[in-house]
């Protein structure tokens, strides 16, 4: 599918009577140009002003404004790009749920009436939860030092992918996340900024930081404070890997007790990924970094690093990437573009599962692969099987706050797993269909279900909404959340 | 005028049989209630349920719901406050600007399209203003120490507030505003904060902290960051203090150069309306705290009040508050409860002026004072000439924005003090009438112009808007704001 973020937008003024607008619209088809949307903005008899959107094909943007200047009696105004012009002035806003009508309002929500509110809250600080924001409202903060694919490009140039992320947030899940990012990359620095500023927020998510930052960041935050902290780069995607995983489990008629799974790439997501991994069972996970497979001998830098090889590779295999993938049943790549050998994969169990997540260029390229894997993923929209963290956030985060969960820990995440997986029916299941779309509309509230019955029952529940009291049928859905 | 953050909300039940409404409501009259709305829940032959909102005047809640459960008849199910409910999860929301529809949507606002939106953000930070929310974004950030006249109440006590000041901004302004609370009183540690967080925001509104931390935080931050910094306490009070006094001298007929102001409390909002005061051509300004006259040979522990008394008390005068005010044309308080006698104020000169703002109760009780002054101000929305700091902070901040100011500096305060003074027509104005209500809608605007003016006249506008463009009418504007 064409993406118009490779597309822009063209006001020219035609005189009529010299040139056609067909002969505008054949120049730009020539110069590789696909007109997809017309707008007129005004027309008179001799002349005609539009707003021609045109996707870009291998010409550059350059070249069809050339062309156009070429034709005579037109004028190329401007060319402006749809994707900037949806950015002007942010992506949000901050709107009062009532409008303040008069005096007698003013006094409700602002002096004199809101001392009172403030003495509740001074007096029982848990009633924050109920008299302020804190209830739906989720911090997303970054550093701006590993954003998208980009590397380090600094915390103004990191908004608008904060912002995206909270329209997200609310628009698929009702919550209301504010963006904030960080002049700074001081990893203590950042730990006592966000402490400082959360009285506010009823979860915090971390975003685009750099490994390892991000794991001192997240424990330490997750210890010192009593609301959930969480790093999307790594659990996020760990969450849709292991939904993805276990649906193509379903499709290859596997268990996750019996096969092999390769990990290649122990960064932030890695690490996140092999934990998830363990937590739902699987007995045989190969991790594999630039430098070979992780062995429990070996001594690393990285504590981290320890703690993995210690709890993988239990047949002890020796040597690269190529090693641990030789009768592998499942590649997860986290990695880098074009890593995984067509050979390797031919070496691999049979019914192979690769998930070849590397952005923008996938560990192997989809199309090469896909004669010789039974299921592929990637991280890319324009495959089938996207593994995209929007399919998890804002359910686990509406999970979390509905019962104001002091902490998302593993159960939660497994259950966001399987409420994931769940949502594609058997009927449905296939090898190109393993993951939902997430403007699916159930799985929001899917995941978000099954994430409080899991807070609930790990302990981590400050609250049990409504809707799970009761003592008969708390117990028949945990039991069947269980079971799953 | 009755406010009803002092009201409570009864659910009853009836059996209409047994009692009427018309028993109840009496009763509650009886008890010293005032029935002010009812909301008919549902009601058949024999029973009625009622939302009944009553006004408490001397009576507690207890004394009236008391008498009602004494009513045969009647069940009294629940007392809900509604300055509570309003507060009900919080007062304001996170919304996404436009709504993200399908896979193209998304490609622009979210990945991949997002990515080129970051790198020209990357390249020249200046897009920051055009790309992302900060061109119309304030963080109002507290630290809960000084929160209205409750104290240090605590970061999460402190959000009703700053909630409200957020419904305020975005209602008044069009300025989205998002309220921070920050979890720590060390000067250094909120002067990091707040540079660590400051890429996302286009101004910064202090709020609620307590003197004379607030001063160093406030001014280290300007010298720190490039975007303005404004402690709303200290200069919103001001503003609209000497806006109030503008008026007042129009009604009186006195001029600013020949009078004498004597200002009590030299605390974080004294000392920045004494500056203000010398900013619009005061000469003579005598400061006044607990110990009496600031003089200029005393030598003070805090270096603003050697500040304060090295430019006030042009005759060195001497003693306490009755030896300044003998004489003088203008009191203004920013102290405490019923410090000012009558007396002092019957040796004040002809026409005397007095704003008495210590909240909830002022420095003389104004029915006691209204007989013996001219003019009279107060902090309180149940007597004429509130001064009320909700009058300057949309405007002022709209202005900056929209100019993409580095700072609001004197120039920028003194314009907003006489655009909210000029609010107020030579035919509107009178002794009970010289500040303009908070619904005024004529006033953010007009704050907002001459402010982005002042910016521009004193080099700190970093954007002119398209309005003041062109030579001839911002100079034609200029002269007619600097002349005033």
């Amino acid at each position: 599918m064409k993406s118009s973020s490779n597309s822009i937008l063209l006001r020219i003024e035609l005189d009529q009577t010299v040139t056609t607008f067909g002969e505008v619209a054949s120049v730009v088809s020539r110069a590789g140009g696909d007109i997809v949307a017309i707008d007129v903005i005004r027309s008179d008899r001799q002349s005609t002003m539009r707003d021609i959107t045109v996707n870009l094909g291998t010409q550059t943007e350059e070249a069809i404004a050339e062309n156009i200047r070429q034709l005579p009696g037109v004028v190329l105004h401007h060319i402006s790009d749809p994707t900037f012009l949806v950015h002007l002035g942010g992506k949000i806003e901050v709107q009062p749920k009532i409008p303040i009508k008069n005096r007698d309002d003013l006094s409700k929500v602002y002096t004199p009436g809101v001392a009172k509110v403030c003495m509740a809250i001074h007096e029982n600080p848990q009633k924050a939860f109920t008299l302020t924001i804190k209830r739906n409202t989720v911090a997303v903060i970054s550093d701006g030092t590993a954003v998208l694919g980009l590397g380090d490009i600094g915390p103004a140039a990191a908004m608008p992918v904060m912002e995206g992320k909270a329209m997200l947030f609310k628009q698929l899940a009702g919550v209301d996340a504010v963006p904030i990012c960080l002049d700074t990359k001081d990893t203590e620095e950042i730990i006592r900024t966000i402490k400082h500023m959360a009285p506010a927020f009823g979860g915090i998510n971390l975003e685009d930081i750099s490994s390892p930052r991000c794991f001192e960041i997240e424990t330490r935050l997750k210890q010192e404070l009593d609301i959930p902290v969480f790093h999307d780069d790594q659990h996020g995607t760990a969450v849709v890997v292991l939904a993805g995983l276990i649906n193509a489990l379903r499709v290859t008629k596997k268990r996750m007790e019996d096969i092999r799974i390769v990990v290649l790439g122990i960064g932030a997501a890695g690490v996140s990924i092999i934990k998830m991994l363990l937590g739902a069972g699987a007995q045989n996970v190969v991790a594999v970094d630039r430098h070979g497979i992780l062995t429990r001998g070996a001594a690393y830098d990285n504590p981290l690093w320890d703690w993995v090889a210690q709890h993988t590779n239990p047949d002890d295999l020796q040597g690269g990437l190529s090693d641990a993938v030789n009768g592998a049943d499942v590649f997860v790549g986290v990695s880098g573009p074009n890593v995984l050998k067509l050979d390797d994969v031919r070496r691999m169990a049979a019914d192979p599962i690769v998930f070849a997540m590397a952005n923008p260029t996938p560990e192997i390229d989809p199309e090469i692969a896909e004669p010789y894997v039974r299921v592929m993923a990637t991280g890319r929209s324009d495959f089938p099987n996207q593994i995209n963290n929007v399919l998890c956030f804002p359910g686990i985060f509406r999970g979390a706050l509905d019962c104001r969960a002091s902490e998302i820990n593993e159960e939660m995440k497994l259950a966001a797993s399987r409420a994931i997986a769940l949502t594609v029916s058997d009927d449905e299941l296939n090898e190109q269909y393993i993951i939902p779309s997430i403007f699916n509309e159930r799985v929001v509230q899917s995941i978000r279900d099954q994430v409080v019955l899991a807070a609930i029952s790990s302990g981590v529940a400050r609250r049990i909404p409504p809707e799970f009291k009761g003592s008969k049928p708390l117990e028949r859905r945990l039991t069947h959340a269980m079971m799953f």
